[in-house]
């Protein structure tokens, strides 16, 4: 690769400086992404904007590596149902998953604010720690960095991940076919409504849960259970529609869903409602969307469902057509492009 | 192992929240490692606390991979000799190399800043993609969050590296031998000098510039070179001195090295000198000391001394005796024992 040239690519030129929606999994951060890191170090190995890269040692495990890196700033450090020592383990590891790797080894980098409680950081790594043997991964290496009071926010966690993949599917954006059937593993939207609610205190009469799990036991299921997977995405920032459009654009393809379908738990519609949130939009932890042949679409859901991480699968929508990149909800009334968010609905929900 | 007690261990308990010191590379660091992390994730896997973790995935590569992670957070991002994203490369390489192992994957995780400039950031990024040239790594898989201003201070980096080991020497503390010649690749001090000059608006006369370089290929030429490497530290946070003491007590011997034997460029030890630091505490980011047997020592010089940067490498000293962990610096007077310091000089050098 040639030097960069240090002037402003287009569309970044647009922004001189760094805006929260810069990190909020949508088109801006694509553009950042874009325009500063693959423009520097390439495009990711495997597919489009994929979340692991392959890696290829002479002789190595029958099917090679993945390997992946996400760093974890989570606002509050604790929510219902989970927190940022449990996110930086299982975001990880769900990340290997969706490459179809059984996680292994993750390496753990901590910034830690001047003034952290040695209680608050206990609670999180006790939390890694539970996460990472429910997981069957080994923290192996790791770093400590602490700054001073107010250039961190209690702390911040960088996990990267290795895994060992037990396949040779194609996994990605480019295997996605015509006919494929479009599954989604649970409820969207609860861990985004469950971090807000706990930071701005806001109560929906019920405490709502984040979905924040692994999801590698499924996923794994999956692959070793003879569904060809063609493609894989959990619903992190940005939600199913971030997601959605992502692969629609790399596949150039039609995807196609309805809206009803799509499972929504009620109290998270209710906070939805109030707050002018779309769900589609409303970042998960927990839950991901799967591309398989339609025929394959039953015995998919058949094992999603053994595990309760993904219960609630269900396939809400197929590929129609190739061509073109784009995300169609169809509704009582017809059907509306969807499309993701400039930024996020709220940062920091990882 | 079993679930943590969540009370603070001792001597973690006399600090009831983080203080700069626990990322300063000496006791107190280690401290929260041991008292923190060790009691959740286990030691690391291969030697006392080393740097880098094996993976040993089934039908690996000849000799299996290396893994390590690193966290940067120095400050000012540019300074005389080097920027945040050639650290970012260069240091988590050099962990690699220190396994004696070829870098040759890495992740790249950033913490941005919001209002951080985008050229800042483009800067930044054309160091790291030069250095990973330099170095022969590639950047696989990467990561992007931003966090409110003054929630950062510009960007933190997370990196992990992947690289492929080519020996099958037992490279620890656990190797060192009574007898063991102990050389330092060069000059010591003039990356904290650098940084801190930098920081702080200090004048020198001269401008120091940062020791910051990939060492792989010197130690890499060790290994190969038929050197029976016993052990490599590089000299980061707490210096020449905690890298000593560090090994010293992990290998339980006595490492004696005469104090005017250790190289000191002569504008560092004038501003040390004008500071009250002692150039051995003082973090380097291009040095390291490997311990080799005695009988080797000379061939191993004339093989680091073909590389630039460890052109400047001589032997300081040796290992005396077995039992206790201890460092002696000889100087004209006699000799005094050296200990790591509490904390750092000054924090934020990588």
């Amino acid at each position: 690769m040639s030097d960069l040239n240090l002037s402003c690519p287009t569309p970044l030129a647009r922004y001189p400086a760094v805006v929260m929606a810069h990190g909020g999994g949508g088109r801006l951060m694509r553009d950042l992404i874009e325009g500063v890191f693959v423009r520097a170090f390439g495009s990711p190995r495997d597919a489009a904007l994929h979340d692991a890269a392959s890696l290829d040692p002479a002789g190595t495990a029958p099917h090679g590596l993945a390997f992946t890196t996400d760093a974890y700033v989570v606002r509050p450090l604790f929510f219902p149902g989970g927190n940022i020592g449990e996110l930086a383990i299982y975001g990880t590891a769900n990340d290997l998953a969706m490459a179809g790797a059984r996680p292994r080894w993750m390496s753990a980098a901590f910034v830690l604010e001047e003034g952290l409680s040695i209680a608050t950081l206990l609670r999180v790594v006790e939390a890694m720690r539970k996460a990472a043997s429910d997981v069957g991964v080994e923290v192996v290496t790791g770093d400590t960095k602490v700054v001073e009071r107010g250039r961190c926010d209690g702390m911040y966690i960088t996990t990267s991940g290795v895994g060992v993949l037990s396949h040779d599917l194609p996994i990605g954006p480019a295997a996605v076919c015509q006919g494929d059937a479009v599954l989604v593993s649970g409820d969207v939207g609860r861990h985004g409504i469950a971090v807000m609610a706990e930071r701005e205190g806001f109560q929906f009469g019920t405490t709502i849960q984040s979905d924040c799990a692994p999801l590698c036991a499924p996923v794994l299921d999956l692959v070793t259970g003879g569904i060809e997977v063609h493609c894989l995405r959990d619903l992190t920032r940005g939600g199913l529609a971030s997601a959605l459009v992502e692969i629609a654009e790399a596949a150039r393809v039609t995807v196609a869903f309805q809206d009803q379908s799509v499972p929504v738990d009620q109290a998270v519609r209710g906070a939805c409602e109030l707050l002018g949130f779309d769900p589609l939009h409303v970042a998960n932890e927990g839950r991901f969307v799967a591309f398989v042949p339609e025929p394959q679409s039953e015995l998919a859901l058949s094992l999603l469902r053994r595990h309760p991480v993904s219960a609630g699968a269900v396939q809400i929508g197929t590929v129609r057509a190739t061509g073109e990149g784009i995300v169609l909800a169809e509704t009582i009334g017809g059907e509306r492009p969807l499309d993701m968010l400039s930024g996020e609905l709220l940062p920091r929900i990882c």
